[in-house]
């Protein structure tokens, strides 16, 4: 079975974001002063061939942990679905 | 009110994602490779100050087409959720 993953990686919460502050900073100078705290991540898609859901979602956990997020610094999140 | 804006910032379809394709590659390496056609991009996050929900969705459409996408190379799509 093939299925779609969408994997969002983004900067801890607690750590800053200098790539989005700076992205915010130009907001306010495109007259989008109302736009305010940017943080700026990753965006993964991809396609696993997995006998079921199960499986496929431990792989794409360990293809996270062990290659598109660095744990000290990133957090992420996926969903999953049927091709 | 404030709204919540989650945005995805991709390569075109189109187009080859050099950097995709790596990590395609480093996948077989890991022993995963059951996963293909990696695509990566941004996932941005934001908030935004407006009096309803289509402001809002105005709003955010400009700051993708002025900022946050080139859409020669990319395309975007978000989802906007009140906080």
């Amino acid at each position: 079975m093939k299925y779609f993953a969408d994997i969002n990686v983004m900067p801890m919460k607690a750590l800053l974001d200098p790539q989005g502050k700076a992205v915010t900073g130009s907001m306010r100078n495109l007259g989008l002063a109302e736009i305010e705290n940017i943080r700026i991540g990753k965006h993964i898609t991809l396609e696993i061939e997995a006998p079921n859901k199960e499986i496929a979602t431990a792989k794409i956990d360990d293809a996270c942990k062990k290659l598109l997020c660095n744990q000290i610094m990133e957090f992420y999140e996926f969903e999953l679905r049927e091709a």
